[in-house]
């Protein structure tokens, strides 16, 4: 039996064996989550071997193309793979354990990372339907989050009711742990959500993501809970920060490199003298994972594709004072960008 | 300046430097959360590197004893360790690629898993603070859960609602992805939480867990939603697992090994004809990570010590009927089993 993706992996790394261990490029090869498994592919077929607490589930809903088998007990992996003169590992991701085992017994051994990374950085129909699907639940989510918030929650209390709501909407779960800052802790970009109180006045800015399907969105918004009209100068770095966004979505194209990306909010940014508080990346790739190829940013040299999913979030950060974030999960079709997240990003004020 | 874990898991290695690249182990030494950093011990000190994200926050809340730096941008990490000749990674843990590129290097490389898994398999006092409060998080909002849970419920329902009350109750997020499971869905232990709608007469099996600073808790409970008299086979395996469940308890000693704690609810269950239905172990080690050394299963040889904290969760499993899993979280305290999670066990029927 042979499997399209896993094949076309397989191809280009020109090992006798793609072998995949790891959870998250095994998922993406047979579309069944699982915490244990083997996936072997060679030019005849490919195999998915798990445990029996999976066997059954996954002879049913694994990808098309895989013969599912149980792994046998008691065998080591260089046992598994007896007959292969080369394998084709990610040495990103499989553990050295493994490699050097492998090694002992006489393997040659060459690296998949970036066949895997080039091939999931462009998603298929299936992959964006659950990424959109990811995405709209964060969106609906968020909306009805908002009437919601009342003086007096703590960042974890507003956090947990937007992961509630995410899932209510249709998510697994979240992407990564939701990001709830108020205040001043809206300047720290990976601020831990703890236990402030929300206060008449407050910036609030919330990252969060959830996933469908076993695929992520990203989303960040930044808004007043209240307005104390003490916020002129957060208005106006919101105004620009949005700006930064928006011009991304105008003029950013498939052809550009992840650093041309970058520089279109950066340039901008740098225009208003806000550059030195933009001290992260434009945006990373999104997928299986939250963090994929390619990365925008002033070292991204990977080229943007149609078919790409990637996230727009410039920031500014004004250490002890506020910090403003706006992303949207994006992709590129014909060309050009579309928001995937797409809930409203004009200011707003509870 | 030395930081006391740290140090004592440097001199098990016996390398000239320690070195720590992944998240969880570098969380247990630093106790700081964090998605990039290196830590660097030697005889004279504790480093811990990581970027300008994390910086602040890591000087002010990392543990004592290690000097916080920034990770010198563009060093590679056999740069960053110039000057050691042998060096102790976790060959488990540590991706191949970086093992290549030091072993290139010259360095000597030793595995520092083993001395990781021990130091970790016993708990701290402020370790175990946080379990407890990860436990009782987990308990109070299983209590809270069994009110709203209404007919027509899906399984996600269920276990958003789940997510929710434990992140009120003090978690940051589960532990894993919440299994809720209706019906003959109770039979595949691994069942992944779906769109099955809760009607009168259901077993309900919950596995579930949140975090509390950095540490995990894991529960499940398994319950009737109404009694619609068809369940006297269920009942009689209930009493049957539980009775399993509590001879853990009570017979389970510090000193023994987790083969022979696993066989105390395996013979059991064997007496009664049952063993061929509990598929999987009896429990895993819980901390930083979901599943730890030590495992008490048929092979575990390790020996279960004070301050330990493992799962007791026997299960039986009748393929397309049903599943009762019974599992708390316990700890090893004067030799004897203490219960962490302590909801009742009783039979519940909604």
């Amino acid at each position: 039996m042979k499997n399209l993706l896993a094949d076309k992996i397989y191809r280009m790394t020109g090992a006798d064996a793609l072998v995949v261990t790891q959870d998250d490029f095994r998922f993406y090869l047979t579309n069944f989550e699982s915490s244990f498994g083997v996936v072997v592919v060679d030019a005849e077929c490919a195999k998915f071997y798990t445990d029996n607490r999976y066997l059954e589930a996954a002879k049913n809903f694994c990808a098309d193309g895989f013969e599912v088998l149980e792994y046998p007990r008691g065998t080591s992996l260089s046992q598994l793979l007896k007959g292969y003169k080369s394998i084709a590992l990610s040495l990103l991701k499989t553990p050295a354990a493994d490699y050097i085992s492998l090694k002992e017994a006489g393997y040659e051994i060459t690296d998949s990372t970036s066949a895997f990374e080039r091939c999931m950085a462009v998603k298929a129909e299936y992959e964006l339907k659950n990424i959109r699907a990811a995405c709209a639940a964060a969106d609906s989510a968020f909306c009805e989050l908002l009437p919601g918030i009342k003086e007096g929650m703590s960042e974890n209390d507003v956090a947990a009711l937007l992961e509630y709501l995410m899932r209510r909407h249709g998510a697994s779960g979240t992407s990564f742990a939701t990001i709830c800052a108020f205040g001043a802790n809206s300047s720290v970009p990976h601020h831990e959500t703890g236990n402030a109180k929300l206060k008449f006045g407050d910036i609030v800015l919330i990252d969060f993501g959830c996933k469908v399907g076993g695929y992520c969105s990203d989303c960040t918004r930044t808004f007043l809970f209240g307005d104390d009209k003490k916020h002129g100068e957060f208005k106006t770095a919101y105004d620009r920060v949005l700006e930064a966004h928006m011009l991304v979505k105008r003029q950013l194209r498939a052809g550009m490199t992840g650093r041309q990306g970058d520089a279109v909010a950066r340039d901008l940014l740098a225009k208003y003298g806000l550059d030195k508080y933009f001290t992260h990346s434009l945006g990373h790739g999104i997928g299986v994972n939250i963090h994929e190829y390619p990365t925008l940013s002033p070292k991204g040299e990977g080229v943007l594709e149609n078919g790409m999913v990637f996230s727009d979030e410039p920031g500014v950060y004004f250490e002890g004072e506020f910090g403003i974030r706006i992303e949207d999960t994006v992709t590129l079709k014909d060309g050009k960008v579309i928001s995937l997240t797409d809930s409203d990003k004009s200011l707003i004020i509870l």
